[in-house]
């Protein structure tokens, strides 16, 4: 029993058929090849924006620092989330790939950033001189990494600030699929309708291998962008088998079926918890339940070898009720949710 | 018909199983996974190198900048091949993911470093001072970029020399397979034995959709290694699908096999260019095979539609006999060279 | 009537005279001078550190940065104040010199860090594997930014506690001189009798035209900084004229004369302004002041060009009574502090 | 006697008086203070350019690094002469401040770039794809780095390219003056009337202690720079100090008067060594002095302890006759270099 995290489990056999698919023949490399063409022309069509530079790369922290080095330079400031993943989890990705920008973190409830908090902010950044940087980006997260949902008029709204202050809107869609599944909107409207210039599109957590989509909705904005993903060896020889999944995903809808079937297993991860006497930190949106359990019930389900992640993190062993995070995917098995939840009822 | 590079072919079944088989049930994310733990011990059999620590990338420009900057400072000086791949095909990832250090390019017949050629850079490196930066590294590349093959005496050299300037060795393996098997020799005693520090092993032109290995002898030269490649975004949460990959191709000798299968298609390409009236510009000994053709055999090759780089660019268009390169890969139809060989003949 | 930095007046007539007896004849350059040589040996005796490696800068932000390029990876956490003058005042100098570091910030009163946070900091960072990156170092600043001392036992305690979480401790010193005079102590004890690894010692505020000097009391973690200087730009061809300074400041105890006066006049201001009705928001112990004053004697302050900074920034304008922070420098003349004083009487 | 550079003499009396004059009084920090702006509008006025937005640094490494950085990407080529200061001097600043652009060296007599050597190199990046990196900007160094000067007309040819290539021209003006002079041009003829984007205007060799101004003839060049210059630590909070070196310079004349006396003096040697039977490698132009001296000759200067270095190196030592640099400076004593003709004669 795994819900440790989404990216724990598997591909999505469209993606395999796909990848076999592609593999026969000769095609010309980096990118040059009709696989590619077809997956970068069927995430338009998703995102309804013909216009639209999309390019993939294999990580979403990969795809992350790219938009943020074109979009901030070193000596900027980008404003997410102070538990962005770009701030927890890439390593100092974005202030390597950038040349030294600040990430400058804010704080919020539910992992969302608030209207008058980015107001605030970017108001302090501008003031501030040649001492704290030059205001660069915002960044937001959806879903967030707790699970809830900006949305559309969150996003708007957000947006709108940024661009009052002459700033570009980047949201990192590691768990895009999740977001406009639990939102019930369409892709179009949670990004550039609302105002987003940058997406991550999310595919290795929606059923890729190993694959995200960059999206710069206005074309000026990815100027010279090969070139970066080029020099950070983010460029594929042999693009077509990062394509390929890319373009299953994007078929016939699949990224969003998975992104349901996700969020539904969450559903009924959060059901069953409640049922079992255990609790909610906050509601579940999309496919991230964090829930406490009663220590005697936690205890159980590490006896019996589930894995997820205490939280925020390790130091929380000592405490009654424990408070957890469970992550479900496409295919986290029906039968594991409910092992589960007989293990803690 | 298709010679423009190696990486224009596709992956082998094998490789294809191998991540069928790894498709299957839940896998701790990042590296940590049993996948992961054979691809790497498979790699160590082959490399004869209990002790190494090895770790897996998609791209060979991603694993040659890595193991730049895990060896030289920004302000190092990195001696190299002036054909060398990581300066004339990397966009400067070397000096990116180094934060500035110098490639530091020297000339050489063939393709391949002369000893008395690195002795004496090194030996004005080192007399420079501040202004030139320090001495940091040598890199190679076997097979080279011209199909030419080092020798294990060879490597031996200028490893000696490398060391008795206090400089690591770094070998560019994204042929390495052919290199192997053009040599006839163990990799043990290409590498480690030979005095290399660091290898890239590369498994994309090998027959891999997208997987390199960066191989430190010395686990000291590692230590941190992790961290930088996280920051650089190229480690993969789905690591297992990386590492079946190289799995795959260390299995059975698979690797080896399919350096034979490249390299002997590119001595066949060879013979019969000769047999056909056109020249070879450099003796054949891996999978490249750079040649002259009467400009008639030419023409009628492009018409035909045949794909190949023209050398060392495109204003070779005018010369006669025209200059250009041919890449076979594992999996170059016979059909295909043998259709070329008539076109010209 | 200038309060608004130390930095705002002039450098030291001892200076001046250095900078004159500097300037005849020849001399190699860059450091290969008699005058580079005298300056690095007068502070080694200062701090009673005859092995110490000490170079030269122009500006505090140089300094600060190119310690921490010395002493923190790419991938590294730097702990540090969340109002370190590295974090709010460098443009992200840190940053850019390390090729990505995260500086992470840490509350505390004062601007002081607590032992306890800072152990729990560097916990949560050791536990956090590559997500969060790798421990690196301590920074910490003495005279803080909001003008406290950390006295020799808090240094003392900070410094056991990053050494045992392998960490080496920096201390910034643009107001080293400033925080020698207030404790009374020596600056050997303050530094590395403490556990301070690196030093940067403050020339400008202190007196100088623009010179810093950097210590690293162990010449190990100094190996190849020369190049990191050189590789910045802060490498000074005639170097004499920025070792003169120095120089200068280092003789006969001058720096530590030019702290206490500064240091006496803030004194002397902080109690002016406590007579005149103002408050002061911390106890004043060394060249800055940070104080309350009734809207009215903001006003008239104003009105007369009298400049300070209001606090934390502008926003304060419409608050009653109205934050403030006045710094004074050697040279602040003694009419200047009393005629403030007696506009705001 | 010193002739080993012409950093290795001293700061004019002027500069001297400039910064007494400077040193009284509060003045605000950062530049924004009034010796700041009566430089840059001095230094305005010396090259007719009413609009040219100027900063000064204190060295020019810190100069080219900084301009490279603001007009070159990461991904960026930048051409420039083999002997380049850029490539061959500065530790690799310019890769570090751009974040990782490649210095793409070009051949040419007397340290010049010829016209057709600069088009078949922008032609062949242009050419190039991903691989080799974006085409960014041209460097020229005048006065070159062998003491020669481009003219009016070169500087205008290599300009046109340039920018027909859609880039800027840069120019490495250490001896700005030298060349000037040598030329008996007016500076805006020798800059952006023929076509120069930046200059880096040197001060140092000129006479400063230490200053370098950086011209961008098009402020929308320009754009955030200050950001740039602060990130990298070379903003002065005392900057008045910096400023005052060049408005010294810049006032009445002063920097032309000193490159003339420079070069007068290096003509004198000039003329001396071919008196004593040496040869000249070069016709001087401006004050270096790349000459041949008869072996007997070279020794007996050692042996009275003559300054100057052996060209290109030490390995010249055995050379017969012995190649050698000469640098003068505005403050070369003509008793020196009498008595170094008397030596060798």
């Amino acid at each position: 029993m795994n819900f440790a995290s989404d990216n724990a489990w598997c591909a999505h056999p469209a993606v395999m058929a796909a990848l076999t698919d592609a593999n026969h023949g000769a095609m010309m490399g980096y990118g040059a090849d009709a696989v590619t063409a077809a997956a970068e022309a069927a995430l338009r069509e998703v995102l309804e924006a013909p216009e639209a530079v999309i390019r993939f790369v294999a990580t979403g922290t990969a795809a992350n620092a790219l938009v943020c080095a074109q979009l901030a330079p070193g000596f900027g400031r980008i404003y997410c989330h102070e538990d962005a993943h770009i701030e927890t989890s890439e390593c100092a990705a974005p202030e390597f790939f950038t040349g030294g920008a600040k990430l400058v973190t804010l704080p919020g409830a539910g992992g969302k950033i608030a209207p008058e908090t980015l107001t605030e902010a970017i108001r302090r950044g501008a003031a501030g001189g040649l001492n704290e940087g030059r205001n660069a980006m915002v960044s937001i997260t959806n879903a967030t990494e707790w699970g809830t949902l900006y949305s559309v008029a969150e996003v708007t709204a957000l947006a709108e600030i940024a661009h009052a202050g002459g700033l570009p809107l980047h949201m990192d869609g590691a768990r895009f699929a999740n977001a406009v599944a639990g939102l019930g909107v369409t892709a179009a409207d949670l990004t550039w309708r609302a105002g987003v210039d940058a997406l991550c599109f999310g595919g290795t957590k929606n059923g890729a291998m190993g694959a995200e989509a960059m999206v710069f909705f206005d074309p000026a904005q990815a100027e010279n962008f090969d070139y970066r993903r080029k020099q950070s060896g983010h460029v594929f020889s042999k693009n077509r088998y990062l394509a390929a999944q890319m373009l299953a995903l994007a078929t016939d809808g699949l990224w969003l079926e998975l992104g349901r079937l996700a969020n539904a297993k969450a559903a009924r991860l959060a059901e069953g918890i409640l049922a079992a006497g255990g609790g909610l930190i906050l509601p579940v949106q999309s496919n991230a339940v964090f829930a406490t359990l009663p220590t005697a019930a936690h205890q159980r389900a590490r006896a019996a070898g589930v894995r997820y992640h205490l939280w925020p993190d390790k130091s929380a062993e000592g405490l009654d009720p424990v408070p957890l995070r469970l992550v479900t995917a496409w295919d986290t098995p029906d039968e594991e949710i409910e092992g589960f939840l007989r293990l803690i009822g």
